[in-house]
């Protein structure tokens, strides 16, 4: 159960660079990934999947040397869309299309609405909404390996332009967002595996409207 | 299983009003989003449940009239800082001092920097950063609700300063950046229920670099 995990998840700080995460694990972290909801369904992120020691070894300079990095067994990399286009946007509409019956007006008309709204604007600003869906996603990453058991550690701090440098990911017209490791915690080594996890109260940030 | 209802949720598009979400499973739900991770630990974000009807016929208008947010029983409204200040940061460090006996340099010295990082930056900025911590939120709400067989549609399609208006949220220094219902699926008015759901296969959106 995922709703068990949540206090015995936390953002490992320390990883056992000795233990491996076995592969349907990992299988199924993504597959969290993959199923979670986008955003009109555009689904507008790749992930990679980093097991490659010496591009794990150029990564983790250009992340405050984060050691889990390189002590996971697995690092997930979730690279962004840098932009929305017609293109993107018709392959969505057309898989919708072939796995549901046929192109219908419906169809085609919810994605020319999305068309109209999104290509005219700046592209920041459409990377900035697809950004958004990739936290979705990582909140599925997380809740996915907490319920397996497997330790996880989400980075935003990271420079993002010499990891998407060592990826090759402005090619593929992706922005390199956000970072989790995958491993097993090695508690001796993280000075936050002894501390309280620390929550607001549900009094100071949650209110019922009844 | 969190992992057994990835095929099995979906965006609810009509909702059953004759039927009740236990409080005992909303109370689940708001704890995994209390409990979900966010950047330097902030929450940087408020939660509002609104069962009230009135309020929810209220914002059904500015949203599209999406039916869910009546049918439903229970609407969650994410509600994110509108910007960083040292108020909020330094009631977060305060919190961290005081579960983890006393303030150190640290722990200190990690929110200084953090304040002479964001409080330069303008709103927009630090509301952007903020936002994406609430979409980690949003997938640990998902993740919940579909644990529990709890039917839930995750919404951007409002108008935020109407919902702000109506919620009285900007007086807080909130902004609405989510809405969620909560509630169970009204399979024979739904169009969506019948239809195959749509993912990008892994090939085109997973890569291993091993």
């Amino acid at each position: 159960m995922f709703l068990d995990k949540l206090q015995w998840r936390y953002a490992v700080k320390k990883m056992d660079p000795a233990k491996v995460v076995p592969e349907d694990k990992v299988d199924q972290i993504v597959e969290a990934v993959r199923m979670a909801p986008t955003s009109s369904g555009l689904q507008p992120f790749e992930l990679l999947v980093v097991t490659n020691t010496e591009i794990r070894e150029q990564i983790k300079p250009v992340s405050w040397n984060q050691s889990q990095i390189t002590d996971g067994s697995h690092l997930l990399v979730f690279a962004v869309w840098d932009n929305y286009s017609a293109e993107r946007i018709d392959a969505v509409t057309q898989q919708m299309a072939d796995e549901r019956g046929g192109m219908n007006d419906m169809l085609a008309g919810y994605y020319d609405n999305l068309k109209k709204m999104y290509l005219p604007r700046d592209a920041e600003e459409n990377y900035a909404h697809a950004a958004r869906q990739a936290y979705i996603a990582l909140g599925f990453a997380l809740a996915a390996a907490a319920e397996l058991e497997v330790d996880s550690t989400p980075m935003e701090g990271f420079d993002p332009k010499a990891v998407d440098e060592i990826l090759g990911l402005k090619e593929k017209g992706l922005r390199s967002v956000l970072l989790l490791p995958l491993g097993y915690r090695a508690e001796e080594g993280d000075w936050l595996a002894s501390m309280k996890k620390v929550r607001k109260p549900a009094a100071a940030m949650v209110t019922r409207v009844d």
